[in-house]
């Protein structure tokens, strides 16, 4: 019973000490860089009805979510991302302003995942920005420097943007002539790199050899800029040639931002969540298979909750990072120092004025009367053991006789 | 359909613009104040096994909780209150700690309200702390300065921390030689302070005249400090005479930290929370009959999870706070000043520059490119409508034109 009790459900997990100063410090510092950028703070309800979450919206299948009811009678559901309901909310309090808006949200979501992904944390930590309303080149600069600039600011040195862009795909698909699911099963096998298995879907169909060679080369349509260059000349369908002008352009701004270092490209990269409509992107630490951040474009989205507007935006999976910073070696954030102030019980008063003139200069005191049974050694032997802790002793008369 | 879609759940909600500005900013103040008192920072899970929030523990009915299941069939609770978690995390983690310890947090807590308390949030955002191995008097008043100091910083100018002892009715159970649920009846009773119900449940009992009195004296115990020096002559039970000379204690101590003046006392208040074993108390905004706060001692709770530890702690409604808040008029924070850069296409490089390098120095920056078709009217006209937002024209050739 005992042992049961200490438990926290599988997949989901207490964090304190340094894990936890670590996890508020790099929130803070990220919070931080989205104010500078002009983003503006939403809550959302932990829970939804259900179809704010539904196929239509695309995010996660509906069994991998977690679903109750309330006394209506209604489908709820924990949020398993934060995008439709920030949509939701754009639609709804935002959805006539004259000037694009600039949301950004900071809580868990919650991934009811299988069995076969165990260890997966069910409960994460999400931070994100929405942009509703700019549908330039610089929004899409914009979201991608905000990724980099989030993810410097929490202390992470060594990490990687892959940008790709969906529309690249979608216009080798009108080329090619197929429909819906042929274009579904074709991306799930560039998603899995698997060229032969692309090879042999294709060696069906009647299309150019030339367009077959494209769709084979995604698997491997990945690196520096020189890669998209390179794909300028893959195909002369007009959509996929404006995908890969709007790149060659964005890198050019990103300069500006000064944040080309940390890009790279992959034409390969198709997103299962099937809203993007333009630019999509992974950020990585290095040696971490998991991404970090996940953004992109959505113009379709806000269409589901009755208003049109372009959209933009990404989220960074706080554990996820947490767990880059650590495998990084990066410091965690020291304890703030703290004073033990240890009284006798006849100076409790005297313990007392003392602690709150401490505090009213914002220095920590922690008070703890000495328990007569215990010598001054104990409480020596103990504080020592703790981080960032200075122990002062008051005696009977209220003085401070000793600190160590 | 889409108006469905752009409703949430009955009693949660989206909080944006100012008011999620002064629930932030509320947050780290009082979040500051619990590092002043040495608090550190716990996370625990949105949701536990059952068992954690289970009869035994005794905060909120099962009915009242939203639960559901995992895939391995277990029953999963949102958490309605952190302190049954947080009692499991120091259970775990600090069960052997020589010295004290002292966890705070922040989240949110869920609450399956029945139809009949329609418009109240089922999701309210909770901050509070919890001190645990410290039975002294000096703990018992700090729990109750760090509740009075966080409602201060929060910039609350008005309210009330009423203070009781559950010890002092257990006395008078015991004198009466009331069982348990004589003693739960009498409990609802003096809550409800219902004078009749108790006169009536008494007249059958065959208990002493002046300890009926001392029953009835309940439903009106409350006041200043007056009304617990007189209760001292009310009962010579040891129990309940302890309990008086406690509060008498406290009293005084609470004077060294000059929060004397926010505290009254109620002998009468007898929480449904059965884990409580001292002091119990609650803060009140002035005209708000939801508590803002409410703390008190339960020195058993911490044996349920299989460690011997005294313990108090208390806990903020932030949503409450909010609510008092703006009841009392209290001036919502300030947008942040932002600059909106509105640059032509042409010179879309100069303004990612100029944004960059102003939100290095923390200038917070929007850039916005102008549409052909609007003339500088139309984003003036938009710009005025918004906080704290001064704009600044860029030109065709990278040169700042204007500013209004």
């Amino acid at each position: 019973m005992e042992g049961r009790l200490l438990h926290t459900p599988e997949g989901v997990r207490d964090i304190y000490e340094g894990e936890c100063r670590r996890k508020l410090d790099l929130q803070e510092k990220m919070h931080r860089v989205f104010a500078d950028y002009g983003y503006s703070d939403i809550q959302t309800p932990t829970f939804e009805y259900f179809d704010i979450f539904s196929r239509e919206v695309g995010t996660t299948p509906s069994r991998d979510l977690f679903k109750f009811f309330d006394r209506e009678g209604n489908t709820l559901v924990l949020r398993p991302d934060f995008t439709p309901s920030v949509v939701r909310s754009a639609a709804k309090y935002f959805g006539d302003a004259p000037l694009p808006v600039r949301l950004c949200y900071s809580g868990n979501a919650f991934i009811n995942e299988s069995a076969v992904y165990q260890g997966r944390l069910k409960e994460t930590t999400q931070m994100g920005a929405e942009l509703f309303g700019d549908q330039s080149l610089q929004a899409d600069a914009e979201m991608i420097a905000l990724t980099a600039d989030a993810l410097k600011a929490s202390g992470l040195e060594k990490f990687q943007v892959e940008i790709g862009q969906v529309d690249f795909f979608k216009g080798l698909l009108e080329e090619a002539g197929f429909d819906q699911e042929e274009g579904e099963r074709l991306r799930t096998l560039i998603s899995q790199k698997s060229f032969f298995g692309i090879e042999e879907m294709l060696r069906a169909k009647s299309i150019d050899h030339s367009l077959k060679q494209v769709f084979l080369q995604l698997t491997e349509a990945f690196g520096g800029i020189e890669k998209i260059l390179e794909a300028r000349n893959w195909t002369k369908n007009e959509r996929s040639q404006a995908a890969v002008s709007r790149l060659i352009d964005l890198y050019e701004l990103l300069k500006e931002y000064q944040c080309q270092e940390f890009v790279s490209f992959d034409l390969g990269m198709l997103s299962k969540y099937k809203y993007y409509t333009g630019i999509i992107f992974r950020a990585y630490a290095y040696g971490m298979g998991q991404p970090l951040a996940t953004g992109g474009r959505y113009d379709n989205l806000m269409g589901y909750f009755g208003k049109d507007s372009p959209a933009i935006g990404f989220v960074v999976s706080v554990d996820h990072l947490l767990a880059g910073l650590s495998r990084q070696g990066s410091p965690t954030p020291q304890a703030p120092k703290r004073q033990l102030l240890l009284f006798e019980k006849k100076a409790e008063k005297d313990a007392a004025r003392y602690g709150s003139e401490e505090r009213k200069a914002h220095r920590p005191v922690i008070l703890l009367q000495r328990d007569p049974g215990r010598e001054l050694d104990f409480y020596r032997q103990a504080a020592e053991k703790e981080e960032s802790l200075s122990v002062i002793y008051m005696n009977e008369n209220g003085r401070i006789e000793d600190r160590w």
